[in-house]
């Protein structure tokens, strides 16, 4: 197959690890591009040679990355003009992959006169001009139809399991920290073989974790607390304390997006959890603690870049399955 | 206030009950409209008297009504060509009241390949040019998300609750029949002061129900069951023998829109509920069982029907709790 | 030509004989696809198969069919949450073949306060997201501009007017049934060397048919009466009768779309026409009186299906006059 | 009623006279404008004072005017500039009067490849920014709905028939020039209790005439043929012909719309028609012959500029039946 | 007049100082509004009263505030999750008042395969949902066409010039330091009555500055240079030396914008300016030197914000000569 | 190269001469097309042969044309119609190359309440269909960012400055006409290694010109004044009489576009100049004084032409320098 003639590849600065990643993978590597801040906090692309004709992938998880030094909005309007200047430059397709869609629990009013930001996040990458995007694990499925061009909705649920089940452990039990979590909690379940609990919480203001009891049963055994994003922690802190105190032997904690925002690895680090696992969506602070364990979706984006580039299946990676959340 | 001069309210054939209580609490009444089905199934509309100037409220649920002789998607087109005749007439605004907003199950793709169609149906009513929605209790919150013009997004969630209070029941319990409504059962409970619980269950096939255990407590207790609707009433049925067989002493359900399409009666009525609560977004076919009881969400739409007229706050009608699915 | 690879068709369940004949003619049969109406009457779909990077074409005329227990407008809405999905599959393009094209009739406000249903449909099929139409014989030629996607208008003219000098009759005039269609009978009559004469009435209301006298001269000749679609006979039969009473000696009809609602079948058959000819863009209902000859439009469509995919000219098909209503 | 303040009317070059009579009937005169050709044939324009807020009604027909030295095209342009400057200035709605709606006839494809600029049209008013569209007479009733926006369509019919109903001419044959014209003159003759006839003929080319036979009878009667517009007048001068030719004993034409182009005064001179009766959408270019007489649409647009400033219903001017072509 | 029923106010974090002016002045304060950046750096707001049916003004100049927090992007981003909101929330109309325009001078391609960044700002706030912009001196006035929205545009020039009227310096020349300055530095010359001269120079790269020479006589002379901006005053410093080296005995700067970022007060302190004057359209980093000037353009906008909501003319402010730059 | 297949050139009637060059050049010679204008002046075109799946490119500057009797505002239309019907014949891409843009001078408001009508000609070029522009040396760069297709912008600079060079002259010194055009000067004068002076003047009123000084030194040397334009040549007549005044030897013009409309002619020919300069963006009405010089921008077209359809860089050509104005 030729398609190094058409199909580029390029990373903008909020996960150029993981960019690289793929772009080893599929052969072609990072093209080559001009990123800058303006001093008065502009962001600035230009695409170093001609991409006329070229199926356009964008990589750029909307967040910071303090190593590159700019932050989650910076990385929105990074993204936004390099759509835009693949535009006019007359790219054929221009594909936003945001591994990580920032804004994303913004998916609907949860109080009256609040922006539905998620919603405003798909317009602006469709104002920009992007034909497609493809991304993980959406905090809700619903934010695929934000969109009016297609979407494609990978997920790293099966590499999450697969690496418990590798770990072969006992007495699994699955909690959900949330109630809104727990179709999430019971699929990964069902994939493990694993029974089901539930922490019943309220959460009195936004941010802020208050939680109280066990709906099922822990004692003894070993629980995985699942979530489709870790984010300050302090909701997974409480909820690993709460467990404990109800008797789980072990814990552990599994997301496909490590935020670890404001004082996540204080958090997980006094958490007690024996492992918290990740993936690479999000590229990782400096000092986060030992028991996180970042896994590479790099094989799952360079596989269904791939596929997008040459018309196949992308639904068959994951058997159809990739439309959980 | 002197909104005779401009407020019009008009009813297609999906639940002109609904709409004849609302035009009569709001003292306007519902305005001359031609509606039939041409004998090839084409629908057809006509405003009988001028409308140019006037806010305009369509109220159709976006469900079949038999007293009327039309289907779903009959109820749809005819919704939709009301809303182009309005427009063509130059109504100053035109308001969708779709109490019950059909599709709203297909809200993401749960398998490969298949529609959107709660974002279709967004799409169409945008298309056919109406300026705002009105709706209640959505099946996700995110439909909102597929709109760009504004949705008020009313809950019947304390008409119901309220309900439930009023019967003055002990040692109550509710029950999540699905892993994806526990959040809402949450709320639900903690409204009335009762415990929740969670069934966990595999549903192998779409429409075809396999209940399994309850996780949490309901031995002697008053369940009650919650969801925002109850369709052909399945999975229901067996959640009700899955929570009795667990030692409930009492079994309730509740939902604000009542669907009832195949078997629901059959079901409901052989499934031991002493009574299911609904609200009249659905007119209810003939032939129902007696335990089922019908609250009005009348006073709801008018009172938000009002305050969009005149620009009043509606979050103010339920203290801002609106958004709850 | 390797089409196999990127062209694909698939049926909805309006008109899956036609369908079945296109595709069989095409060499690539019909594509695999899920259909089902749920119990509350929403329609569904889902691609059996990946149809990435594709040219899907979707059959289906906007009309019922008892056959397979759909309506009208659950022809329509099926139509587009098949284009809806195939966009989100990722098709390369979706083109929507409506050999009849429903709602046609109602394509100017005859009224105020009326709907353009006709542009609705159009603006529907177009926010679903199909790239192209294909249609036949629209009700008016001006149609096409409500929409702004390409839209190829086929004819069956030439097919109606071919089975006509076929039969060799003599003396033959064509007379046409209405005044807004003197200039579609005006065609036919050029095409098969006839004269021409008018039928004039009085329409009272819709749907009820008043006719007076012939303009022109119909005595001792062949009466042929071409309309585009014949619905419920009733014009028709009354067109017959006077034809017949000024002195006609034998009569037909020809139209492209027999949509034959309501008591079409009991006017026809008792309306003393030798022969009425139509086409199978519509499917024939069971209990066809035996002087109803369907002539099928497969070559035709199969002919400009594969033109579109292989860019070949359309317009070639007919030498360019297939812009007759 | 106080609409000195918000309605605000300006004329383009196309028709100044028909302008300022509506300006003197509505009371409000024409607003101050610049409008000017540069030399290098770009047009423009500049409102004299502030329109913000005001409902800016913009009388221009699309049509040349020799008196101002503007060409149709000229007139188009103009109309858009003067839609663009007035959205840019902040009028609160901005309704494009075209009582005579150039490009007409280009309502659809009547051969391969040829634009529908009628729709183009359309969308040009639309991309400008209009709010409404005010329109006499379209030459297709369905050029409504090319347009998105409202659009509010007379006609001078009854204007036209009560002009003949006021000259109490005797035997009077209403003879449709054209198959395509049928329906209109059959709507004429039964507003004057007229019989129906109809010419038959082929146009070989466009706007090169050739004219057969009278289908009817015409024999010893006052002839009149209708029609929407007069063009070179080319067809209507053998029209006449052929109904003299036929023994008809007077001749009368009427249309809403003279457009009187190239040849259309030498034509209407010696065609012996004992009048021609048109109506002021289009201005009179100099030296038409004595035969023609223009009534004027003036207080048919006052009133319905009138009603759509103060939200009255527009239809009412005629009894609704101002759908008529 | 009753206007604190209907006109809000509210400020984004950019410049709550110029905000609480315009507030203040207006007599309608500014409304309440949650705002906050979350751990993560996504951005949030909430409108804590009701504005359903206000005209909404949101005063936010994209730029970052080192006093509230927020960057550029942040400032962008709230502003479109302000505007959103406020669309959700029913507000009447939205009108975003961005008194500096972030982006602006990404206005055009000046390098092949770069961002139009200037019109993606534009359509990220159409596509957000604004009715309208208010804005100041664009770097060039061609950026209100990016919009399709009405904006209105202010012009500090007349403040600026009158305060160096004020001043009463003799021998004035001013003294356009850019090639693409010298329209805007000859307007200023003629209001104040001085002569012009022109920086010649070479700017090898974005924000290097090298200068040469000046066309035009300055020796002994009161220089004035004007820009519309001062960003990194790089380019500032260097013609302040090239006009003093030519010899000129005062040297002055104005500008409508002071963006001030990088090393722009140690290039400002130290390039021997005996004035620089500016308006706080942007809010003034702390550490500025004594020689900057801060006017405040909050007389102009709180006089143009309340003309648009009262549809008073605008251009009026400034007779007209708003369109500058 | 196969591409005789797929590419397809058209000439409308503004400059067929320069539409024939590149055809020859390209080696596909124009494609057949009929265009006339009706006696109503109505303007139609129509392919004459099938297009379907071509890349067509549709050569038409914004300009009349006294050879084949068309006027800007009919080439604009013409344009149009031509994009209108491309789209409906399914071409696959249609590329609008206007190599001269008219109305580019309408780029902003320069008074209140004028129309943008640069922007509304891109509104409407994008409103027809066309899916890509190519034009040359815009007024305003910013007029790209008004299309929200891409824009191809070429530059004839390098060709105007390579005939200077050529002609070896001496003693060089580029004069700014207008202070809106000291950029292009420098850039200019910079590439012939020239000395850069202004001409300040004040323009009283709209395409009147008043001229005063020179700001730099022109005495005994030889001046070129640049301007992307040339349309009456008031202002450049002027401008010669003021620089020979100031003791400039030889005066030469260059500019892109010979727009050369009212009494340019005349102006030219008495206004001392030594050559005049300009390309055939424009066709040269007859009657050219003889030191008007056309020099062919096809070559330039040809290669953009070729490397589009190629999906070839088109910076390239122009070292990434074609971003000038």
């Amino acid at each position: 197959m030729d398609y190094d003639k058409r199909l580029m590849l390029f990373s903008g600065r909020a996960n150029p690890e993981l960019a690289a990643k793929i772009g080893a993978k599929l052969g072609v590597g990072l093209g080559p591009i001009t990123l800058k801040t303006f001093r008065n906090g502009e962001v600035y692309c230009r695409y170093e040679e001609s991409i006329r004709g070229a199926d356009v992938f964008l990589i750029q998880p909307i967040c910071g990355n303090p190593a590159t030094g700019i932050s989650t909005n910076d990385a929105l309007m990074e993204l936004l003009v390099m759509i835009d200047a693949a535009i006019g430059a007359s790219a054929h397709r221009v594909i936003a992959v945001t591994p990580w869609y920032g804004y994303s629990r913004q998916d609907k009013k949860s109080a009256p006169r609040e922006p539905i930001s998620a919603r405003l996040v798909a317009r602006m990458i469709e104002a920009a001009g992007a034909d497609r995007v493809l991304t993980m694990d959406l905090h809700a499925g619903q934010v695929q139809g934000f969109f009016n061009i297609p979407v494609d909705h990978m997920t790293a649920l099966m590499m999450l399991t697969q690496h418990f089940e590798d770990m072969q452990l006992n007495d699994l039990v699955v909690v959900a920290p949330d109630a809104g979590r727990v179709k999430l909690n019971k699929k990964f379940a069902s994939k493990i073989g694993a029974e089901l609990a539930i922490l019943d919480k309220e959460r009195p203001a936004q941010q802020v974790a208050e939680i109280g009891y066990v709906i099922g049963d822990v004692r003894g055994k070993t629980a995985v607390l699942v979530d489709d994003m870790i984010d300050t922690a302090g909701t997974l802190k409480a909820a690993a304390q709460t467990v404990r105190d109800e008797g789980a032997s072990r814990v552990f904690a599994a997301a496909t997006h490590g935020v670890f925002s404001g004082d996540a690895y204080e958090n997980l680090a006094s958490a007690g959890f024996e492992k918290i696992v990740v993936t690479d969506t999000i590229p990782l602070r400096p000092g986060a603690p030992e028991n996180i364990q970042v896994l590479s979706c790099s094989d799952l984006l360079t596989d269904s870049i791939r596929r997008i580039f040459t018309d196949d299946s992308v639904s068959e990676v994951f058997g159809g399955e990739n439309q959980l959340f």
